[in-house]
């Protein structure tokens, strides 16, 4: 690897974040006349469905917010994080501070708060904010938030649940992996003590209880003590959300100093690629089955936008802290595959769905669930992770001559 | 078009009902320890999942009464109808009569009843059942099943309805559609003034509430009054869905001797094709936006066994009763694309999904949401509709000598 390729690479990601991506949301995604964000943008980025689905203004928040925090401290980002934030004030909880999955353009709510991924998201954007605008309002309600998703998490649909009680007990994933992030993203708001148990608590469900030695993979649902259930929800595999969740821990593990666990998350990431690449068409599937039935989810073997930019986050933290080839050999392999096919040349941007052979699905950039959030977040995780590789790699080569 | 040609048709779903698809089921499917049917079954007809989802139960129970009823005497159809039938009594319904979503093998509840559909397929398959075999215990359970539906017709979710209350009222079409049908299946159980009512109703329903002259489409969601919501839910699409139910009002028209409103119906018929209709590769699409936008099922572009039956059926029954010449070219037409596609030489059955290419997207025969109804249902409905039409063929061409 030459110091050359390190330094197109982290161009390519830098510029894409700042030139393409971010420009696009900031233009296209505010509604200044009701607040908050538009999301269901179609491939020019012109708005095509007024609804505001509360998942992603919080992640909206939160990236305007990081984006201040940690690149520059430009004031037209900050009054962009701030403009979601009082829509989601005024508009996103029920009387019980429960989010609310969906709201009107006006902020009439929709959809009731079914979903707990709100609240995380939620939580995440006012955390966010808070640090770079410390307005005590901001703190109170992604505390109270986080308390309110703790005491939720036992049953987090609630009266929505419609599993008969007792039968098939399964957990899912989604949550200890979103805490796992939450509680970093949040750790100047939170007691270090509770952090901290949080942290160990999620790992451990993470890595020893939704992870299954017999095939070295994650599972999406398993029952409380950890074994498989053989039914569709027991034997489906996510791989791109094991990938997400291993540069998580990975995080984690490198806060908490712990070498071993980095490796454990490398070895976890190989095995999801290897397990979830398309040996035929390339990409990464979106679901499997692990038992190689046929899974119920019928977008199963589209290659989705977050998936491929997820699993290049999680390969170069890979690469970093551990200098492991493979991940780098993975990394040009993943690389290549994704911006060949996802940034749309024509009006900037990535396509969010792909069909099997590659080709955009659906023409939009963003919609129901893709917003201003993976490609921009991980576009940034990759450049800093390029940055310190490239570093690492420059003191190296100095050591040598 | 010729009489062998017609023939040649009529040997065709007449013989794969009888010599394929039938015998798949008869083989594969009759869970022999616990009771109740399999549908989760491979391309070679191998067992994969052992969940009983009551809508496939009920259906199987209605298929194999009916084909007792209007094929044959056959005891081994009668017994098998039988079998679903006390699985069903002894597991499907919560204390207050409500059937559950899915039982698992041996009839513990997996999923509480939210769905009313269960509850439509219970009622069709007893009251089919009843027909063969005149106990009254089918008769009560298809009848109290049947007012159970009509009470929960206002909120068919009930408690697991997530849309805020008053938000965007919207209502869907697929209950007045089943309801069409089942109210023509139920007629030796109903009173005759509710049955008429009720039809008169659900046929008002789907051919001008849900029917919208602008677009000469019925959507899948509207408003109360019959108005588009242009929203994700209010802006779908499914052309199947439309094509399956003109037949049924097309079968409510014939017993109502109503010329005017059987042409209606091929008119609609026509309409959902041209727009369904995937100029590119063929086949009917699965879902569409009705404003071009990009819709939010990710599964849009598939090919689905149902919807191409269902069309045929359509298609047939629409050329038996007006002998419109656009009807049998479109009826060839996807006669065509069905039938090089989704049947399998290798095992026999269908493919249920295929990809926009028209490849198998899912190796399974049955699952979740396919099991022995769409496809036997078809084959049956096509051959009677082509006995018909070779019938009145016969005739003018005597006529005519």
């Amino acid at each position: 690897m030459k110091s050359k390729e390190l330094a197109s690479y982290i161009d390519l990601y830098r510029g894409s974040l700042l030139n393409d991506v971010i420009p696009f949301w900031v233009e296209h995604s505010l509604d200044k006349e009701f607040g908050g964000y538009f999301t269901c943008l179609d491939r020019k980025g012109d708005v095509f469905d007024t609804d505001k689905f509360m998942w992603l203004q919080g992640r909206q928040v939160w990236m305007f917010s990081s984006l201040y925090d940690k690149v520059e401290k430009r004031q037209e980002w900050l009054d962009i994080a701030v403009h979601g934030a009082e829509f989601l004030i005024e508009h996103g909880r029920d009387a019980e501070g429960n989010w609310y999955f969906s709201l009107d353009r006006q902020g009439k709510p929709l959809m009731q708060p079914y979903n707990i991924f709100s609240d995380c998201f939620a939580a995440l954007g006012f955390s966010a904010l808070y640090k770079v605008k410390p307005e005590e309002v901001y703190a109170d309600i992604a505390r109270s938030t986080f308390e309110n998703i703790l005491k939720r998490r036992g049953n987090p649909k609630g009266k929505y649940n419609k599993v008969f009680p007792g039968s098939r007990p399964l957990k899912n994933f989604s949550l200890p992996m979103i805490l796992c992030n939450l509680s970093l993203e949040m750790e100047h708001l939170l007691d270090k003590e509770v952090a901290n148990t949080l942290v160990q608590e999620v790992v451990h469900e993470v890595m020893e209880v939704f992870y299954q030695p017999d095939t070295g993979l994650i599972m999406e649902n398993v029952y409380p003590d950890g074994n498989v259930s053989d039914s569709f929800e027991g034997r489906v595999v996510n791989p791109g959300h094991i990938l997400e969740a291993m540069w998580f821990i990975m995080d984690q593990a490198v806060r908490l100093d712990d070498q071993a666990l980095i490796s454990r998350t490398v070895e976890v990431a190989m095995r999801a690629l290897d397990y979830g690449w398309d040996k035929q068409l390339g990409g990464i599937l979106y679901f499997k089955d692990v038992k190689g039935f046929p899974p119920q989810q019928l977008e199963w073997d589209q290659k989705l936008w977050w998936v491929h930019i997820e699993a290049l986050v999680c390969l170069l933290k890979g690469y970093q802290h551990t200098g492991d080839e493979r991940c780098w050999e993975w990394f040009q392999r993943v690389h290549e595959y994704t911006w060949t096919r996802f940034p749309d040349p024509g009006y900037g941007e990535w396509f969010g769905y792909l069909n099997r052979q590659g080709e955009p699905l659906l023409s939009l950039k963003g919609g129901k669930w893709k917003g201003c959030f993976h490609v921009p977040r991980g576009l940034y995780q990759c450049w800093k992770a390029l940055e310190a590789i490239a570093e690492k790699h420059e003191s190296l080569t100095l050591q040598e001559k």
